[in-house]
């Protein structure tokens, strides 16, 4: 049955790098039967300039109601004035957690066509390879109660929630567990367990976890410790699994240390492997509309929701090796240029990932 | 008058290390009338073993008391299981509190003769010389309510709350800006204002805090962007100002680009310049006891409690240029050794700078 597939681009260099993949995405149809029909809707800034709101209650609907979503990225200066409940994110958190998209999936990999874009030393970072594991709909991203009062003394003052329940932190834990089985056998646990009462309790009911997974070795570390144990020695990492508010830092310090972001897709995913893929990077405002941004992990984010969310592993492999195929050939947009290769634009990288397709 | 200087060695390599700038401050007193008189109590697990309790009233008082606290550190793998209310840890953050050290410096800078020791690329870290300007008794650490609760259908939940009022964060960016003023006149103020109504104050705040320094340049950067910013080009930084939890973890991060965390001393103040001292790094168990960690972070802590506290610039300018004549002889520690360098225990490298003074 033809599955529906919603695009949204966003803003920023949304719109251009999502275009890419749709690119990739018609040939499949086209030539192998992916068998997908693709509608679009607006989310973001995109949305708020037109309806007065990131998530307009059709891109809702819409979402709802198909089988995965892919989106460009959201947000950008024009944006950052306006109130938390209105900004171009709030449109990505809404989608996040009415789809109930719990399992957020990042790897940070080094491609090894690109070991010299990383900022750190190639012997650091070659060959690194690791899952960052981050829990979607709950955390302080969404606690409860949350806001800015007026103290007595007149002053105002701003509060939010960081909030766990046992059965969240479970089922992070069996979607980070089961990755790992899958990989190297080692989660490491992120929290901040010595200071912060919550993640006590994440570390407890991950403790607990690991006796369903004798195979899986589990380690414990605080969120301060990890932050600087990806820059000292990252390869010591297989999955880490960690919360909403330091899944989102250490999967952006993790996927920079490859130094190629422009590389990296994400997927979030609820119970039923539905989910939304969107590149790890953001929307890149200073950039838009000029056909520089980099399309890979746009693609291979679309590769990412093939697997899972289409169930078709034999053509998100066939995508990931078009990828690789034009690293091979040394085309590189300008995030990932260094000397001796062909830099590309945005359309001609697209282009080309097509032509090997 | 004579000054009152607490000693607080801690768990782990804390009194080894401690040790060692007791010997530098010893000759300061002796032969350059620094004019200090120094008393030890327990702190942490050392603290706990004793007392049943990481900050006994002893302890407390002894610091309410001093002029200037120097801590080793706190913590170790025994006392993980124990409860947050009596771990060691406890017993750091209720003398933040209790004594009002809301603002904590954090250098994070590359020692010349030790470029090579970063696991980043040289390029890319010489001449580093951030100062993170951390908030260290509100935010998340100190917010109420807190706890694990058991919801209606039985399960736990575990709960914190992230809070700044106002003249919390006044009061820690004037300390930013007042640096930055003596610096690069550079601010980042660092927060996650397009999700949490917190740091929307938060940046309010800086931004209207700004117009009293002209002359300082403020920008705001979201906490996931200065994670990978950190890694990604980390010389654009001059001062970071950021609450409790963000400044823990961008300010390890910060301190292993240098690769020598072992070297970066820290400061907690209160309006009024008292404070306390201590290493950036922590107790390190696993090699506590076997004179092998370095205790120069804790000898140049002893030279920022000279310079804050103790008001004698001549001499921490003294120690400081010891440290500095040590590593240009090529002693080295086992955290910062490499080939060609003379190896040193933790007692010599603090006779070494004896030596020096
Ligand atoms: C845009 C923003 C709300 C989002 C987040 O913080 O989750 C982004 O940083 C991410 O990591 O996907
Ligand atoms: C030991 C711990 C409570 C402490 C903190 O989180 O503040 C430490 O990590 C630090 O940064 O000084």
């Amino acid at each position: 049955m033809t599955k529906q597939v919603l695009l949204l681009p966003g803003d920023g260099i949304g719109p251009e790098i999502v275009a890419q993949a749709v690119k990739v995405l018609d040939v499949l149809n086209d030539k192998y039967n992916l068998d997908i029909n693709m509608t679009e809707g607006l989310v973001g800034g995109a949305a708020y300039d037109v309806h007065g709101h990131p998530l307009p209650e059709a891109t809702l609907e819409a979402a709802l109601g198909a089988d995965a979503i892919l989106l460009g990225a959201v947000g950008g200066y024009q944006w950052e004035s306006l109130d938390i409940a209105v900004r171009p994110e709030k449109g990505l958190l809404g989608i996040r957690s009415n789809l109930k998209l719990f399992a957020n999936l990042r790897p940070a990999m080094l491609y090894p066509q690109l070991a010299d874009a990383s900022t750190l030393k190639p012997e650091v970072v070659s060959g690194l390879d690791i899952l960052i594991v981050r829990e979607l709909t709950g955390g302080i991203y969404f606690g409860q109660p949350r806001g800015i009062r007026v103290l007595e003394n007149g002053e105002r003052q701003g509060f939010n929630t960081y909030v766990y329940s046992e059965s969240e932190i479970k089922r992070i834990g069996h979607v980070a567990f089961q990755a790992a089985m899958k990989r190297n056998k080692k989660v490491c646990s992120v929290d901040k367990a010595n200071v912060l009462e919550v993640t006590e309790l994440w570390r407890e009911v991950m403790t607990d976890l690991a006796k369903e997974y004798p195979e899986v070795e589990l380690s414990h570390m605080y969120v301060d410790n990890a932050a600087m144990q990806l820059v000292r020695n990252p390869k010591q990492f297989d999955v880490i699994v960690t919360g909403n508010m330091f899944g989102d830092i250490l999967s952006d310090e993790a996927s920079m240390l490859t130094g190629s972001i422009g590389m990296l897709p994400s997927a979030s995913l609820d119970a039923n492997n539905k989910g939304m893929y969107e590149p790890s990077h953001g929307s890149a405002p200073d950039i838009a509309g000029q056909d520089l941004a980099n399309p890979l992990a746009t693609i291979l984010s679309a590769a990412m929701m093939i697997r899972y969310s289409l169930g078709r592993e034999d053509l998100a492999v066939r995508v990931e090796q078009a990828v690789s195929a034009v690293l091979d050939k040394g085309l590189r947009t300008g995030d990932i240029f260094s000397v001796g290769m062909t830099r590309v634009s945005t359309s001609e990288m697209g282009d080309a990932v097509v032509e090997e397709l």
